[in-house]
């Protein structure tokens, strides 16, 4: 069994990124520039935008939080991120959910121009990625999954991938790149029956149901590939886990994300890759897409 | 095995929009208005408009073909897009396709409004119906056999459903739909390694590839519900055929679409569905959705 090291492989891409940004200064070219509007003071929130802060300034791109007031109304909002679409300097925009109760997610959402929906929430980028369109800006964990598919050669070409759970942020998204790199998909729901028979189908299987070590060996052919995008609390040590219960499965499947350290330290390389995607839309250079 | 008949349910549906549209004459309320736009003199696309344009006048929606010369540039005719766009008494813009080659189709396409976007095509459609947004435009072609379903109380909840093809206007708005009904949903594509063994799995087989009588009893199991998007040239006969060998598997399955006959007349229904759509969305009568 190997390990699918999210750590080792998001390092890499933070450092590729810092050399990219390096040589964008370097050339006295635009620097890129990233915008997070954060509203009230959950601890939560402010302890993410501080880390994605962080890392982007770590890699020398421009950032500026706009930290509004709790009691902020939609239109406030919707009326900053209207001003970030028309400036020339904004390259991505990334409003920090979840938002206060009075405002409407959806409406803050949508006012997001595609060119700079870093966080690939916006209903055209789905669609885009479902048209294979090259301008898509994808959500950052079904990105983080493909990076470390790409970093571990592993080829998705007439792979059988089961997904559990199809939710707008992950696997959904996750549909749509699979089948752009010509995998069979096979997504199931709550409604599924028999999910251990189809998921042992799989040549590589992707969980993100929530629910902590529901994946055992009854779902998992021999050499099967596991990704575990679950992140739970253990029911009884209170410990972070996956959806995988990685015991019983250790001795069948081939390559494993761990949790932690799989797909969840991927997230903030795959924001800052989707900014370095959006500039280089902006700025014509479609090579390096 | 028992036939879905399309031609059937085409005109039941027909027959529904016309009392529909009579009754919003009868209260005196604004008449629906579609909007083709037709380029060139290809045989086959006006043949098709004439068609369009028949049936909706038959239901007693207002109809304006802008027939448009062969050398019209790409500009003409997203401005003309862009003053239907803006025109507030009309619900639906379709522009006929193939356009001719110095026009791109993408550009011309992108321009429709989303809420105008009778045929379904835009990004953002695509992607709202992967979000379950209920203002989400599907293509015609898959609208048609979910209302097949419909129409013949076929519950899809729990049921595995194998796509044979993943197009953009046929398989991938599919999946959005299949999945909001809760099936549980696999995309084989030409990648695919054993499509038959994938294919027996499924309780509903939906077969979109183009290869004339492509699916035979191997891929079917007992029972299983037979949706053939095919529409072929026979090599030896020249008739038109699916993608299934009906005879090989007329013992086997359950239902079956007949090509012609299943499928294929549900198009322009379905399109006159999706401008009734965009009529009450635009009018703000949601509950008709």
């Amino acid at each position: 069994m190997q390990i699918l090291d999210g750590k080792k492989v998001s390092e890499k891409i933070v450092e590729d990124l810092t050399r990219e940004v390096f040589l964008i200064k370097k050339n006295i070219e635009r620097i890129p520039r990233l915008d997070v509007i954060l509203v009230g003071d959950d601890f939560g929130s402010i302890k993410y935008v501080n880390m994605k802060e962080k890392k982007a300034v770590e890699v020398g791109i421009d950032v500026k939080v706009h930290h509004l007031d709790e009691k902020t109304e939609t239109e406030e909002v919707t009326k900053l991120i209207k001003s970030l679409n028309d400036d020339e300097t904004v390259d991505g925009i990334m409003v920090q959910l979840p938002l206060p109760d009075q405002i409407d997610t959806n409406v803050v959402l949508e006012t997001i121009s595609p060119e700079k929906d870093v966080d690939g929430l916006t209903p055209t980028n789905l669609g885009k990625l479902f048209q294979g369109d090259k301008s898509a800006i994808a959500p950052a964990t079904p990105i983080g999954i493909m990076e470390l598919f790409k970093y571990y050669k592993i080829n998705l070409s007439s792979k059988n991938v089961v997904l559990l759970g199809a939710s707008e942020i992950v696997g959904k998204p996750l549909i749509a790149m699979l089948l752009n790199d010509h995998a069979t998909v096979t997504v199931c729901n709550s409604y599924t029956k028999n999910a251990p028979d189809v998921c042992r189908q799989a040549d590589i299987l992707v969980s993100a149901v929530g629910i902590p070590l529901y994946v055992n060996k009854d779902f998992i052919k021999k050499d099967c590939i596991v990704i575990d995008v679950g992140s739970n609390k253990h029911p009884q040590t209170g410990q972070l886990v996956g959806d995988v219960d990685v015991e019983d499965v250790v001795d069948i499947v081939s390559y494993i994300t761990p949790v932690p350290g799989g797909v969840g330290p991927m997230t903030i390389a795959s924001l800052l890759l989707n900014l370095m995607h959006c500039y280089h839309d902006r700025q014509g250079n479609r090579e390096f897409n």
